[in-house]
């Protein structure tokens, strides 16, 4: 099943307190595009890059077939650059520096091959390039969108906009409290799927993340991480994984929105093991397959026995 | 199978965003065998109260059919009073008073019906009378342990050999990483395991709870409450439903753990929607098992589908 992904290609100069890397590929539409190509194809990127990229960064796309007409190669000047650091709890971090560069005039443009996606990624960009997107696609079968505080602070009406022609949204505990203007969690997301998206994901970090659908919540457990490595990109990464099964398997039922969160939670655990995308460039199905089942017995609560109520 | 609960009984005046009630009953003992009383008899609980302690407060857990022979009452004063004022979230709370009272000289001592229990519940008091109360039994099956970060700070060489005695430990994450002195909870419950108890419950609040066995670790989701009324005494009823439920099957498997973990996040999730212990009087069976269901379905995964790796 085909899918888009619109956001942003960069590069990251991260440190962590297990290590440091001047330069490494980044941005939304990376994690994205590279965790989904583990489950279905053809993948379809838009985003935008400068003169300083390297022919070995786009190498690693196409070694993961994906689909780059619609990377914008900007010649007059540099690739989205964003620098940090993270504490040693790994929850916070310090951005040291963001050059914003020829992502700052980025427009997407989807290419005629890219215009019947089954389904469609809104990495984290403003909500009005979004909508953009939107009016260039023929009827997805699903759109799923991530956005942060930044947007819900400083864009709300576009966001709002946006927000009414989106299935799924995936954002994390304290954006929802921001975005609905509800301490409770529930009451936020009843607030929230009101807003338009019917499907509503909120990522909690270590405690894992719940999702609300018309006819339950599901609880997700996180995979309990004795070493993480460095969590950049693992939000994306979630979110590519649960695109990515939704377009393997076809099936947009609750049940399976159940199994694309735990795909998505599997691939954002294998992000973090090392630093930027590189852990997601040599995973095999067994280790995905396998990371599954892990998460499945982590949570498994067995039948009541003989002496139940 | 018979329970041991030592621990407190008090009055508690509590105020929370919902309500305000000046005085009730209250204490880790109460809330652990009265919650423990759904699950199996004999109940027996040691502990202390003063000349102002009601005849009707003696007759609630009369009815719970609790065994009051080990509760002391101490003319020579009042009874334990706490009182404290819970914030908007009602993650935090703000205590205005306390007075320990015949409390302060509490002394547990364990009557000689009581001395072949079963399963031993050491509420949160003093490591060293939680020891001395394992001084005054004979080989129980199960000893369970609550503490807090007053005793992490001030009575570390006591706690560390009470919890060198214990079977099972229940805390939060925050008394977790004091305890073990490390930030990720994966190496603390390791530490911590290595201090006495092969089993470690971490509560994490509205995040739910995490088991440590020797062969597992498993995430238990929380209740999606939309209206927490009053969070007193969740953590000690917690304590009663999980100890409950093994006396109730006799059964110390890593897998009915689980169940216990369940059921224990099951009755405190009834115990927070009314003030203190009022809820836990007026359940029906049909309640509880329909909640352990609620819990199974919140966190159920599917197996894998057709297009699965």
């Amino acid at each position: 099943m085909s899918i888009l992904v619109v956001g942003s290609v960069a590069y990251d100069g991260i440190e962590t307190p297990f290590g440091k890397v001047d330069r490494i590929l980044g941005g939304s539409a990376t994690f994205i595009s590279i965790t989904a190509s583990y489950f279905t194809q053809p993948m379809h990127l838009v985003g935008v890059v400068g003169n300083d990229f390297a022919d070995e960064d786009l190498q690693r796309f196409n070694d993961r077939n994906i689909d780059l007409e619609g990377l914008q190669i900007d010649k007059s000047g540099k690739t989205f650059f964003w620098q940090g650091r993270y504490h040693y709890d790994l929850n916070n971090r310090d951005t040291l520096d963001t050059q914003l560069n020829v992502f700052e005039r980025f427009d997407p443009i989807i290419p005629n091959s890219y215009k019947n996606p089954r389904i469609v990624c809104l990495g984290n960009i403003a909500p009005a390039l979004q909508s953009k997107v939107l009016d260039q696609v023929n009827d997805p079968e699903l759109v799923i969108l991530d956005t942060m505080n930044f947007w819900i602070e400083g864009a709300r009406e576009d966001l709002m906009k946006t927000l009414n022609r989106v299935d799924v949204l995936i954002i994390n505990d304290s954006e929802a409290r921001e975005l609905s203007g509800e301490p409770n969690l529930v009451r936020a997301a009843d607030a929230i799927r009101k807003m338009g998206p019917k499907t509503l994901i909120i990522k909690k970090g270590e405690h894992g993340a719940l999702l609300f659908t018309n006819s339950s919540i599901f609880s997700a457990p996180a995979y309990p991480m004795v070493d993480i490595f460095d969590p950049t990109g693992a939000g994306d990464t979630f979110l590519g994984g649960f695109a990515g099964w939704l377009g393997r398997s076809g099936d947009f039922s609750d049940d399976n929105f159940r199994r694309a969160v735990i795909y998505g939670s599997a691939m954002a655990s294998f992000c973090v093991e090392k630093f930027g995308p590189n852990r997601l460039f040599d995973l095999t199905p067994t280790e995905i397959a396998d990371r599954y089942t892990e998460f499945r017995a982590l949570s498994a609560i067995p039948l009541q026995s003989e002496n139940s109520f």
